[in-house]
């Protein structure tokens, strides 16, 4: 019946987000591929707690349908966070719930883009972004990162040459892939080449919590004096991602936007789980939390570092992440990252990562990886980037020239 | 900044969903435009304690990333559900968990559709699925509901007429917004035409567990030989909304395009209200809970029933629904049903209603409303069909030639 599916759907391509969690039936396996929060992390007890509080304090209604923005409470405690730690002046009218993250990418997609358009994207980017503006049949430029985020100039030359450009997306914060960061000069130079060219950014930012070096930057939002920043975070890295819930700060027609999509495509998210994170936030500081949980991924995160330093080959260039979840390796030209790990390091090494081509929008990009740091304890860590080191040096040597 | 949104947004036409619930400062106000359930029904204690079940039993592992169909335990529930009330025979690999039965309509919709495809929707029809659709930007056949259900002639005729017609949406249980139940017969005479028109069929069944005369129909679902049927069904009104849990059975190339597009939409539904849907359902009889529900829901049916009766109208004609939440009455041709509500009811009477226009894509049907029972008791009930019979009899009576 594939006749009868949506171009948008490609039936003989699988969703390269299907394939982030590679399965090895040997125990000792170590995966680097998923980017899943470290789950001893969870304030379990607590969370437990808050479902008690709101179903208690709220009763039957709690449970009635409720509000497609979502959870009023919430949306101002979320407010008076952004302002603090991102610098934005927003208000609770501004902000819409969203079923993690990801809804809010692709609420924006839908919103905006119809097929054809053109769409900036920084590479590599995140796969899951990718599969949501995919749905929306966008024409990508694809803009190069720098050490200190986006490559403004090739943005410029990208926008020049496209001036059709609805949309920019971008991970200013610890990104996805790569663990870089946008300094806070380009955030604001980001936004006015917006302005001159009358272009959309989106602003990811699940990780912006997740430090380990400093506080927060100030948002791409802040510098917004247009209402052409949509600012995207989410509950899924700084307390859980089963509690599904994203948010997002927008403005003018694109908020009166999203929000007609949003209702059209879901109603509303939980507002049980709404109700049960705004008590969780009334019974407990939320940046004690995050302040325990990036002490321990910070010990992840330098595991990694040692083990990049001490394993890994000198043909092989990586990141130094200041937060999140994530290193990105480049291996010398010519090695294939994804034949690798399918035919060589897992099976034999039982270790995995998430090959470079996945996030390309053209899957043009091959000798490269992302390595996360954020689901392993620290000894394991070592033992796998041991393990994944050894394979590289030995694939590096065959692939070099016999002298 | 509209000139950046996609086509699918018109920025001036608000969505029908959000002016469902229009709102009356005055505390006497009945309103029978809402189709919410009626909350005094929810189980809360047995819900809060399924909350504490899954959380104490499964602990942090319960809120991490968990799957993209949903929990497993409680799709083999459904499995055994659809085939003891639906006779519908399935696996768990073949169900989808979504947010609400309102994603699994939007999930089939962008799953097949590309803008200007034909579909073929009964009318009136769920507001909701006009919404969901129209992010598609499909091209619309209304086919008509007739007693038993859609009229099959006629939507052959268009079937010929419009031999790419890729979709029928039909509601043929306790219907939103008529009540009208499809008869057996045509459920399976409905399948054969999908056959030989190579149709896919999207039966939503919200309401299939609530009847007030008898147990449920075999699905339309249970006559599908081709995997061209797409059941859809919710806990939203057999449970509670706010669990934003519906679910649908899918087969082929049909469920692997929803997975997909499902992934990339929000990766997952919230994984720990699921949890707790599957404990409550260990913990306690769901049929018994729904027989009390349907007792007390009858009895609103009946009181509406009597009120259509004793206050409305000769020209007021209206549906007998045997179960579900609403009621359909068609008014004399030239009675504005729309302008009758804002106009006069709503700021006279203080009674709101649903004017039909928004259950027909193309806003034609102007002298019919839908009347909802299911939040009021019986005597709010008889209080506000007496005033609202009153003001149709006026209305009527003024319309009418003077002899």
């Amino acid at each position: 019946m594939k006749e009868l599916l949506a171009q948008r759907v490609n039936p003989d391509v699988s969703s390269a987000l299907a394939g982030l969690f590679p399965k090895d039936p040997d125990p000792s396996a170590v995966t680097f591929a998923a980017g899943s929060p470290n789950e001893q992390l969870f304030p379990v007890k607590a969370v437990q707690a808050a479902f008690n509080t709101a179903i208690e304090t709220q009763g039957a209604h709690l449970f009635q349908y409720q509000s497609s923005q979502g959870n009023l409470a919430l949306r101002q405690k979320l407010v008076a966070r952004i302002a603090k730690w991102g610098q934005v002046t927003t208000k609770a009218e501004n902000i819409v719930l969203t079923v993690g993250g990801q809804q809010g990418i692709e609420l924006v997609a839908k919103a905006l883009l119809d097929p054809g358009d053109d769409i900036a994207v920084e590479v590599p980017t995140y796969i899951g972004a990718l599969a949501a503006f995919d749905l929306y049949q966008p024409h990508y430029h694809a803009v190069p990162l720098q050490a200190d985020g986006l490559d403004l100039d090739a943005l410029e030359a990208t926008l020049k040459r496209y001036p059709k450009t609805k949309l920019l997306y971008t991970v200013p914060d610890y990104h996805n892939p790569t663990g870089i960061t946008m300094s806070v000069a380009k955030r604001q130079q980001l936004v006015a080449l917006a302005n001159r060219y009358n272009v959309v950014i989106l602003e990811d930012t699940p990780y912006r919590d997740l430090g380990y070096e400093s506080t927060p930057l100030p948002a791409i939002k802040s510098f917004d004096t247009e209402g052409r920043v949509i600012f995207l975070s989410s509950f899924s890295k700084i307390l859980m991602p089963a509690l599904r819930t994203g948010w997002l700060v927008a403005d003018g027609d694109i908020l009166q936007a999203i929000l007609k999509v949003r209702l059209a495509s879901d109603l509303e998210a939980t507002g049980v789980t709404h109700a049960a994170i705004n008590a969780y936030m009334d019974a407990n500081d939320i940046d004690q939390h995050i302040a325990h949980m990036t002490t321990h991924y910070k010990q992840q995160r330098d595991a990694m570092l040692r083990g990049l330093a001490a394993y890994f080959p000198d043909g092989a260039t990586y990141t130094k992440p200041a937060g999140g979840f994530f290193d990105w390796v480049t291996l010398p030209q010519g090695i294939d990252a994804d034949q690798l790990m399918y035919d060589v390091i897992s099976p034999q090494a039982h270790v995995t990562y998430v090959p470079a081509t996945n996030f390309y929008p053209n899957r043009d990009v091959h000798n490269a990886l992302r390595l996360s740091f954020s689901g392993l304890a620290p000894q394991t860590i070592d033992s796998g980037m041991h393990r994944l080191g050894d394979q590289l040096k030995a694939a590096i040597h065959a692939a070099s020239p016999v002298i």
